[in-house]
């Protein structure tokens, strides 16, 4: 099966402690995508600019990712971002932000896009998100990202978005933002509470939390001595998550949970250099390596 | 066999975001000793004042605890401490220490600890922790904490110290600040190659990491919503871990990978209530029954 993504094509400035790249690939879907693609076929909806360039385009082609549903907006510019990670390689200061074409991005989904089964709605106004639910006839899994500026400052539309949605992904600052508790685990439970039948809360270089009405557990990440560039980690810590679920067919607890995992050994290769650069070196089959290594790291 | 702590004993005074608590019972081989006391028979070094409440020590030979390496000094009063933790329950500020008898303490093993296989030098001077080192014959396993006050103004000596040990506990900052290296991964190997076997870095909510020449791994804490005092989470993870060891009385490292997960759940228990108090309330069943909850959790 294949999974439906829609969220933004982008241009990504990064400035790192040791490095520095300029309007590199990037994106919440183009991190996504290409992270779902080792599982499984992808249906991309997006919008850019004339100045996107088609090799890009074909790049995502080439990974089996449907871009049908990417529209080039005439005469507009795609939506760039530049950053500056601090020494920790966690924390990060957004420079610049123009949103350019994707500021009014009204997102229309193909006709044969409507029947998909596993849906993610990448960050993004919910206004926007709940309007691709709306064109989406009986998926099996919808599960939504979100940002601080929207449980600021459009609160209500995101609890509406979150009682429409199974699951949803957020970061620990935003899940505490949400619930006003420090304590994630006690967080995790009352976003539970607030509709999605389970919450993903990423923690960065220290793994992922899971938290449904049932069950409670966190996994930690993969331990690399390389990160270079973090942009895009909690994407394509999706994108492992949704893909390998639609590769299997099932949202069993236990195939949420094999998800997750893919999930963090995704990101892991996704952290190791700037933009898609290490994602595009690797293959199914070295996601399944680190897998084993992770696998033995766990079990005692 | 028994397990040699030599480490302070302490009256705690202690800020939360909602309660406090005035000159509870503390101190490192305080919350180590009563830790390990699930798993094996301690001894016990340190010095206390003429202050020093004979039902404390009382309660420590109740957990087969052996006293006779405490010295009261007299006319003197306790090492004590005020903390306050700040709103996300893992930083902390220092509101007063007074050192006290501990300033002066040159620890003195009574002649049958000698012969300890398990040795844990607790948070001191690193001079002071190698001078329980020239005491003791023939040991099996030495592992050592440290802190930032050490690493920063005695690392001579510290260095000397990790020379002699097989292991070496710290925390995250602790470890960055050693190895001039914000990557945990990166930082765990450098402080191997500076003398320890292994390495053992404390995340606090986020769990712990191993390091030795041929392993690497992490394991996250065990999700706990109810974090009401921190306080001794490290030495507890510690006490669990050794005690773990000396029980089974092999250091391989499938042991060693046990006694890190035994560490981590004594140290979840200790957090959910001020000084010993929830580690009085539990026994040895209930850390096996979290052991089985914390294995599930981490198997997929």
């Amino acid at each position: 099966m294949s999974v439906l993504v829609v969220g933004s094509l982008a241009f990504d400035s990064i400035e790192t402690p040791t490095e520095t790249r300029d309007r590199v690939l990037g994106g919440s879907a183009v991190y996504f995508s290409y992270a779902a693609s080792y599982f499984s076929k992808v249906r991309l909806v997006s919008v850019v600019g004339e100045d996107w360039p088609a090799e890009y385009t074909r790049l995502l082609q080439s990974r089996d990712i449907d871009t049908q549903g990417l529209s080039i907006t005439p005469g507009g510019k795609t939506f760039s971002w530049k950053g500056k990670y601090l020494s920790n390689m966690n924390d990060r200061e957004t420079l610049e932000v123009h949103l350019n074409v994707f500021g009014d991005f009204n997102p229309v989904l193909p006709d044969e896009y409507r029947r998909s089964h596993f849906v993610f709605l990448a960050n993004g106004a919910p206004a926007v998100q709940a309007r691709v639910l709306d064109q989406v006839v009986g998926p099996r899994l919808v599960m939504a990202d979100t940002m601080d500026l929207w449980i600021r400052e459009f609160r209500d539309e995101l609890l509406a978005l979150m009682r429409r949605v199974d699951g949803l992904v957020m970061n620990d600052s935003e899940a505490k933002l949400l619930t006003d508790d420090e304590n994630l685990v006690r967080a995790g439970h009352k976003i539970c509470k607030m509709g999605p039948k389970f919450v993903v809360i990423k923690k960065g270089e220290h793994g992922a939390m899971f938290f449904s009405e049932h069950e409670t557990y966190v996994l930690p990440a993969f331990p690399t001595d390389k990160v270079v560039d973090p942009t895009g980690a909690g994407d394509s810590f999706a994108g492992g998550l949704m893909g390998y679920l639609a590769s299997k067919g099932d949202i069993s607890a236990q195939s949420l949970k094999e998800a997750m995992a893919y999930g963090i050994l995704v990101a892991s290769y996704n952290v190791e250099d700037f933009s898609l650069e290490q994602m595009k070196r690797i293959s199914r089959s070295d996601i399944d390596f680190r897998m084993e290594r992770y696998r033995r790291m766990l079990a005692f």
